[in-house]
């Protein structure tokens, strides 16, 4: 290249041996798996999750929510209120604590958490399917050991792109 | 509860053992940490990600930047527009074909790749730290297996919540 201000690589450390690089692609692998098994219900994989603990544990206090289910206020509130306004849950005021919000599944809802239900475990089964059933044990318990270790991380809003 | 519209749960299953819940928790917990190492220079993984792959191959035609990075055509060309805003890449119509565009480093890119290095190789390093030694490796290989197994999916835009 003949200008000066456009330069070849620095010390070049792979994409595919970062471990951020290759977690944000499987997740938008499962993303895309998920899309193509529940995709007819419109719901998204954090909207499953937050409909699954509302079923768990009804009337759950919905900031305690999104920290079970690791979303940011802002967009638990934004999802809350889209799962509301197609009545798939409820939230109710406290009636000690009129500040707080109990969030609840209604009929609608379970039914739709039942119709997907299979959908659903087919997704995340066939996100980690590629590995040989042996190992597949071995790497959710590596995932759920990172996921609990860094916890108290990464639930505030962030940039992605 | 006496609201006969509010259910109570069908049969549960713990988000903790999903992994789609865990690979999505870990890439919020790696994206915190690498806002917590590399936050003064404002760059976000998938921008690091951009930055590196044109450092190491000069002149890269954005689509074929995108799908390295594992980006969708929207996403990257408004990530792209950024960081050609910000003077750290410079797009170049094709000569043969003007409608390609190539995308090669600039110095100020290559500089705020050098500066940012070790605290994103830092991020990267801790999120999987809570590993045991050893096991880093083989869980690195299982990720890198299914990245590469699915790797035709999910670089279309998604909704995320």
């Amino acid at each position: 290249m003949s200008d000066p201000n456009l330069v070849a690589a620095p010390t070049a450390w792979e994409l595919a041996v970062r471990p951020g690089f290759l977690i944000r692609r499987l997740h938008q692998i499962h993303l895309a798996m998920f899309a193509e098994e529940c995709g007819p219900s419109g719901i998204t994989p954090v909207q499953y999750s937050i409909l699954s603990v509302a079923a768990a544990q009804p009337g759950l206090e919905q900031t305690r929510l999104g920290y079970e289910v690791g979303v940011d206020r802002t967009t638990l509130a934004n999802v809350v209120a889209r799962l509301e306004a197609k009545r798939l849950l409820t939230r109710v005021r406290g009636t000690t604590d009129r500040r707080l919000k109990h969030v609840t599944l209604t009929r609608t809802g379970a039914d739709l958490l039942d119709r997907i239900a299979e959908p659903a475990r087919r997704a995340h089964a066939r996100t980690i399917e590629a590995l040989p059933e042996a190992e597949r044990d071995v790497f959710l318990r590596a995932l759920a050991r990172l996921v609990d270790a860094g916890n108290a991380y990464g639930r505030a809003p962030l940039r992605l792109s």
